[in-house]
């Protein structure tokens, strides 16, 4: 935005928008306390009226929350994944200054069902890398990832480390495999038990199911995957075009 | 897919596909029963194994399910709906030959609130039309919609027929609003009880929220809406390309 248009908008747009940047740069960190109405209207020369709008609109931008009586705190903001773009977990992470990690639970050889055939563009009984993970942010577990890589295109696959490397990276730096795009589509679902207990939620809280099936520069299908995502700590963005523009 | 292609694909696939394509069509409805595998396998011309095989995939993929003893069923194919296109509920039931239609719950004129005009980009207390609009498909429904269109852009939208035409439709025809695109954002959430009634799913059943800001090829805010789609009968999907591609 140009120094124009921001100077267009009302005062207590910028404030706001000044405070999200200081939530969104770690400046200001989750549980950290506002000032105080008074103190921000001192600190700004604005009006209280000013800074209460400013308030207002991120209360209901869920970045921060009231608490009557106490003031203003800064809640967790939901991390955004873009599904336009094919990035990884890891890199995603990374890109908002978040240390990501996985925590192997399984992972075989195994022959590949029909499903699995199909998705994956291989013949019937191939043998897939079947790998399930438990990805965490700062070691708080966020998705449950399982997913399935064809042998043939990724020999021995399961002799790297999946718990502190990118799978996406091994792919690119061992097997010198170029991701090209993915189709993906997003469900949500509740969380079972199972899920319930390693993503530490609630069961019957929301996930988001992201199915994931991705290609090379080669066209061929490397990738398919089943990921749920907590629903209290993600969403997916998208930037979708007009057919008509 | 071109015809070499699809002939390198093993034989089940082909019939899992075939069949896959007579449930979209609508050649074959929900409910519907399978013919047994004894007389697909004849009619065919393979074996019983090949079509217990194409049976797989299409149990896997939601398509059919089997009641023992009984045979398999065609079950309700979930119900796509893009994200990296910028498509109307309506137009993309019509592209799937299922009739939309919208109940009108409420309908006011209201001045724009801070998070309304931070959205819309319009001042604080700017005439806004706030819409809430029930979405059916083929008379089942589908979509809760809460729509915020600004009075600026488009005066005396409040005239025109909301249950019968798509509001996209009316700002193309009536207001010479083109759209550009729009930022969409997906979070799993579940059903509160108004939202379950109103939808007739369970209370606290999966449903998608997606949030919405739509351009116009001005560059004017036209559109903030907030969606629950039922998580039963839609899934997005979106076609991401790699940015190292």
């Amino acid at each position: 935005m140009n120094k124009k248009e921001a100077s267009a908008q009302p005062r207590y747009i910028q404030i706001a928008n000044q405070i999200a940047e200081n939530i969104r740069s770690g400046e200001l960190s989750v549980g950290d306390q506002l000032p105080t109405e008074r103190q921000l209207a001192e600190e700004l020369g604005v009006s209280r009226m000013t800074v209460r709008q400013a308030l207002g609109v991120l209360t209901q931008q869920g970045l921060i929350n009231s608490q009557h009586g106490i003031g203003n705190f800064v809640t967790r903001p939901l991390l955004e994944q873009p599904v336009d773009i094919l990035i990884g977990f890891s890199d995603n992470m990374l890109k908002k200054g978040i240390r990501p990690s996985a925590q192997l639970l399984d992972l075989k050889a195994t022959n590949a069902d029909e499903l699995l055939a199909a998705e994956l563009q291989v013949p019937f009984g191939d043998l897939v890398f079947a790998i399930r993970r438990l990805r965490l942010a700062d070691n708080m577990p966020m998705a449950l990832e399982y997913s399935y890589f064809p042998e043939r295109y990724m020999p021995g696959l399961d002799k790297h480390d999946l718990e502190q490397r990118s799978i996406y990276a091994i792919l690119a730096e061992e097997y010198g495999i170029t991701l090209a795009g993915a189709v993906q589509t997003l469900e949500p679902v509740v969380a079972l038990a199972y899920t319930a207990r390693l993503l530490q939620v609630s069961k019957g809280a929301p996930l988001m199911l992201v199915t994931r099936t991705s290609s090379d520069n080669k066209g061929r299908v490397v990738e398919f995957a089943k990921d749920l995502y907590r629903g209290d700590c993600f969403r997916f963005v998208s930037h979708s075009r007009s057919p008509l523009a």
